[in-house]
C-alpha cells in the first residue's frame, strides 16, 4: 500500500484481510492515514475484486494461493502472487518441499517467474506473475552473474543468509516477541528451509547444470533488512578480473541493482525502505571462492516494491516507476 | 539531501563538510547514490556557496552559526538555519544558557522563527528562519493549543521528553556507542538542558504570560523518533470538550499535523521518515491535568523536512511539495 | 528460576506451567540446563505442590491469584505472589480498578505488601506476601523518601515511567511483535492504568494525607529495564539540602538501593539482571519540582529477585542471600 | 572485573587504564559499585603491578602486548594475555598479517593456547597464556570435532561469523556509532580479516595437514554475542551418525560447553552472560556438508571467562570456579 500510496499510475481500490476485516487502514496504519482517504480493510471476496480491479496483488501464505489465483484469472484478474505456489515450475518439487499436491498445476506453465532483472522478456502482458519473496531475490541476485558466466567451479553452493524479522510476516508467535529476537541471532531451518529448490530451479537454469544449494538462514534482531552472502567455488582458469566483469557486465545497466566496487560489501541499512538490492563482491584466491553478498529490504525488492516493478513491465510502465523514492538513509 | 533528492522544485548544487571533505556523497550514503550523481563534500567554502546557491541550509553546531550566517546573508544568500543561534530573541538569554556572548545579535529582530504551525505569516521571502530542533518542535506543537487556548491554570509545565540518536548527530562518543545506547534507557541535561528557554520563550508567548518549563529529556535505544510527553495543568472552568476542541480546531487544517481520537497517543513509528508530526491527548479529570503527546522523526519534522517545510514557504512553493512521501509503515 | 539456581539456601522442587505442561525446563530455556537437571513443567496441582514445597512464588496474571492463594494457604504452603490481587487494601478499590469482585477479600488484612525497604518489619514468618510489580516498586522507591519526610507541596504527582517488554509477559500478541516494538515509543494507559491505586495508597500511606497520582506509561524498544521518572512539587520552606538529605537517609543502609551523587541519573543499564535499583534525583529550584529517577530490571527487582528478597526476609535468611551477583556490565 | 568480583579466591588488587586514569571503577561501571570498594583506575605501571599481583590479565591492543608482556614475566607476574600477540606460534605470519616484526618471537614456544577445550595440559603452572579471542574460539569449538575425528573432506572452511558490538571492543567510531549499527548487517574483512591464520594454524594442527580457511565475520546490531556458522565438507566415507558420535565424545564432559541434539541450533541468547559456549550441527547429507554453529557470549567465553577459566587452571583450581552463574535467562 506504501508504494502503490506514491505512485502516479496505480489507484488503490480494495485491500482485504481476514483479521483486519472492518478495520480502516488509517487506523491500522496511521502513517499511511493521509494516503488512503477512509479505506477499510474488506473480507476477501473474489467478485469484488475483480469489479473492481484490472490487477491484484496476492500476499497470502503458501497454499493459500492455489485456490485463489484460479479464480482471480478466471474472473479476468491479472495476478501478481507473491506466494510460493507458482514459483516451482515442477509440481513434483512442490509437492516434496510443501508436503502437498500442487491442484492447479496446469498454471505453471504460464506463470512467469518476477525477477526482471533475471529475464524480464516474459512479463509484458503475462496474466500470473510468480514473485520470488526476499531469500531467492537475494540469492540469485549474488549469484546469477558467476553461474550464467560460466565462472562456476561446480561445487556445492553456500547460502548463508541472514534476515529481520519483516522476512516473518504479521503473525504473531513466540518465535517473533520482541523478547525472543532482541539481542539474539538464530540459525533456522538449516538445509531444510522450503526456498532451497526454488533457489536451485533458478541457479541450475542460470548455470545450464544441476546447482546444488545448501541454503542456512539467520534472524537478526533488526526489523527490516536482509543480506545473503553467497559462497561460490570459481573455476581454476578463471581470474579476480573476469568475475569483476561478469558482474559488471550483468548490473551495469539496471536501474534496481547497485554494485560496489570490488572489496566493498553492501549493509542493509544501504536498502532499507527502498526498492533496490545493493551488491558486493570480494574473490578470495586463497581458497578459489567468490563472496557474493547482496542486501536487500524485505518489504522492498525481496516482496512488495518487485511487485511493483513487475507489475509496472506487466502493464508498459516504466520499470522503475513509483519505485526511486530514497528511504531513510539513516 | 534525501528530502532535496525527491523534491520537484530543488536542486542540490554543493554539499559542504569539513570531515567529510574529498569523499563522494555516494561513498558516504549509498542510498543516495541514485539521486545525487557524483556529488563530492567539499570544505566550506562561502563564496563558493554564493556563487552557485539561492539558499544555504544550515546544520552546523550551536554557536558555529553565529559567524557563518551573517557571511552569507551579505553574500545575498537566504539561509535556514537549523542551529539555536537565532532562535532565541534575548541575546541576554542565549549568553546565559549557551555561555558566550551573541556575537550576531543584530540579525534577532529579523529571523523568523521556522514553525509554519506556529505562525507562518512572516515566513514569505524572509532572508534568515531560525528553525527549531527536534526537542522544541515537539514540545510546542504538543502544548500550544492549550496555552494559545487559554487553558492552562498557571502552573509549571513538564516535558518528560524521549529521543532516538539521530537526535545527538553524526558525533562519536561514548554515549552514543552501541553498546552504551542499546537496552538502556538514560534521563540527560534534566532541568539543566539548552533548549529550556526557546520552549519558555514561545509558550510564553503564545500563552501571554510567562510559563515555567521543566524539561527533563531522555535517551531511547532507537535510531530515529521522538516523542515528547506534556503535563499541563488545566484551568477548573474548563471540561474535556473544550480541551478537545482547542486541539481539533488548531490542527484540523494543518497538512502536517495529523490528531488522533482521544486516548489514543502517538508512537514514534507512525512518522518514522515522514515530515509529519502525530499528536495524542489525554485530559484526566481525576488530577486536572492534560497529557499532550507529540511524536516526530528526529531527521523529519523534528530538522531536515522541517527546513525544507519553511523553504517551501519563503520561496512561495507549495508548503508540503516534496514532503508527502509515505515513510516505512513498519 | 535463574535466582534459585544460584541461591544456597533454596531448592526448586516443581515448576508448574498450563502452557509449557510436559516440556523440560532445560529445553526451553537452555541457559538453564546446567541448572535444573531434568526438571519438567508440569501443569498446576495444588496438592503436588503442597507436598513438596514450603513456599510457593505465583506468577500467574491478576485475578487468577484469587483462586490459588487461599488454596495453597489451606495446604500449609507460604505464598509469595506477584499477581496485584492482594495489593490493594481496599476490596472496594480493587473491584473499581480491576472490573471484578475480590473474592478472597478476608486475606487483604493479612497480606504483606513485599517492599522491604518500605517497611520490613511485618514480614518475618508472613503467610502471604503481595510483592509491587515493575511500576509500583519503581514508583514509590523514587518518591517515598519525599513523601514520607514531608517535602511535598501537595500537587498531584506525576509518573512518566519507560519499561522495557520484559514487563509485559512472554504472552504473544501484536503488541509484543518484535516489529511492532523496535524502533518506536509509545505510551499507553496514560492516567488509567490499574496500577495508579496501588501507587495512591503507598504513597498516600507514606505521606499521612491522600496523594494523588498520575500515571503515564510507555513501552520502550528494549528487553529488560524500566525507569521512572517522578515529579514531585517540593514545600516553598524546603531546600535542595533537605531534599538530598532525606532521600541519603533513607536509603544509605539499603544494600539494593543505589543512590547516585545529586544531578546524576540513573540508567537502566546499571541494574540489568541484578537485584538493585538505582536512584538519581535533580531538584529544579527554577519551578520547584523534584524530578526522582528509578532504574530497576523488570524481572530483577522489578518481580523475581523481589520475591526472593522477600521470600530471604520471611525465613530469616540473609536478606541478600543470593542476590548480590553482578549482572552484565555492558 | 565483573568475573573475578564474584570469585572466591580472586581479588582484584589493581585495575589499570590510560583513559580512565583516576576515575573510579565505580564511576564508570555503577553495576560494579557494590564489589569494588572504592578501587580507582591507574595509569599501567609495571612495577606496581607486580607488587601486588600473582598474575595480570592483559587486555590491550593487538601489538601492545609485545612489550608488556615480557616486562610482566621478567617481573615474576604470570600473564593471561587477551592480544594476538602471542598466539600464531609462527612469527614470520605475525608479521605478515599484522604487518610489523614479532619483536618478542622468543616467548612463543612458551606461551599456551588458552583455550582448555582444545588443550588443557600445558595451562598448569604456564607462565604466559595467549588466550583466544571471540572468533577463533567460536570457530574452533565448532570446528574442531570434526577436522580431529577424521571427518573432514579436505575442502576448504567456510566461517560466516555474526558478531555483536561488544566484539569490537569499546573504542568509539562511526563504526560502532548507534545509528550505523542499528538496524544494519554488515560483512565486513571478508577474505582478509587477521584472525584467518590463527584458525588455519590450530585447525591444521587438529586435522595434520593444511586447512584451508575462508573467514567472513559480520557485524550484527545487538550489544552481545557472536555465532560462527562454520561449513565443513565431509568424507564421502563418513555417515551422520559418525559426525554426531564425534561431537558428542568430544564434548560430553566439557563443563562449559553445551551440544544440543543434531538439528537445534543454538542461539546466541541462551550464553548471554555466561561463560559458556553453546553448540548446534546440522549434516546435510544432500551437499554432503557439516553445518556445526557455535555461541558464545563475546565478553564471556569470547573473552573474560575464558581468561578466567584459564586462570584457573593454571592455578590448580577448579576449572569453573566462579564461572557457573546463570546469565539473564531472557
Amino acid at each position: 500500500m506504501r508504494w502503490i500510496a506514491s505512485h502516479p499510475s496505480l489507484r488503490l481500490s480494495i485491500a482485504t484481510s481476514t483479521s483486519e476485516n472492518g478495520r480502516s487502514v488509517a487506523d491500522l496504519y496511521p502513517a499511511l492515514a493521509a494516503h488512503v482517504d477512509d479505506l477499510v480493510f474488506t473480507a476477501p471476496d473474489l467478485d469484488a475484486i475483480a469489479t473492481c480491479s484490472e490487477v491484484a496483488i496476492l500476499a497470502v501464505p503458501h497454499t493459500a494461493a492455489l485456490g485463489i489465483v484460479p479464480a482471480l484469472l478466471d474472473r479476468g484478474v491479472r495476478v501478481i502472487d507473491l506466494s510460493a505456489d507458482f514459483r516451482l515450475t515442477d509440481a513434483a518439487a512442490y509437492e516434496k518441499w510443501y508436503g502437498l499436491p500442487h491442484t492447479a498445476a496446469g498454471l505453471l506453465a504460464e506463470a512467469v517467474y518476477g525477477l526482471p532483472e533475471l529475464d524480464r522478456s516474459r512479463l509484458p502482458e503475462a496474466r500470473l506473475v510468480a514473485c520470488p519473496g526476499c531469500y531467492p531475490t537475494a540469492t540469485v541476485l549474488a549469484a546469477l552473474p558467476a553461474l550464467a558466466g560460466g565462472l562456476w567451479d561446480g561445487s556445492r553452493i553456500l547460502v548463508d543468509a541472514k534476515s529481520g524479522v519483516t522476512g516473518a510476516g504479521r503473525g504473531v508467535s513466540a518465535a517473533t516477541h520482541f523478547v525472543t529476537v532482541n539481542e539474539s541471532l538464530a540459525p533456522y531451518n538449516v538445509g531444510v528451509h522450503r526456498h532451497t529448490p526454488e533457489m536451485e530451479q533458478v541457479l541450475s537454469a542460470a548455470a545450464g547444470s544441476s546447482v546444488p544449494v545448501l541454503f542456512a538462514p539467520h534472524l537478526v534482531p533488526m526489523s527490516r533488512g536482509l543480506l545473503a552472502t553467497v559462497y561460490i567455488g570459481i573455476a581454476a582458469r578463471v581470474d579476480a578480473d573476469e568475475v569483476l566483469a561478469a558482474y559488471s557486465d550483468r548490473y551495469v545497466a539496471e536501474p534496481l541493482v547497485h554494485l560496489h566496487e570490488p572489496g566493498r560489501m553492501p549493509t542493509t541499512a544501504e536498502v532499507r525502505g527502498t526498492a533496490r538490492a545493493s551488491l558486493g563482491i570480494h574473490f578470495d584466491s586463497r581458497t578459489r571462492t567468490l563472496v557474493a553478498a547482496c542486501a536487500i529490504d524485505n518489504l522492498g525488492k525481496g516482496a512488495s516494491s518487485q511487485a511493483i516493478q513487475c507489475l509496472n513491465v506487466v502493464f508498459g510502465l516504466p520499470e522503475t516507476e513509483g519505485l526511486l523514492a530514497v528511504g531513510p538513509v539513516v
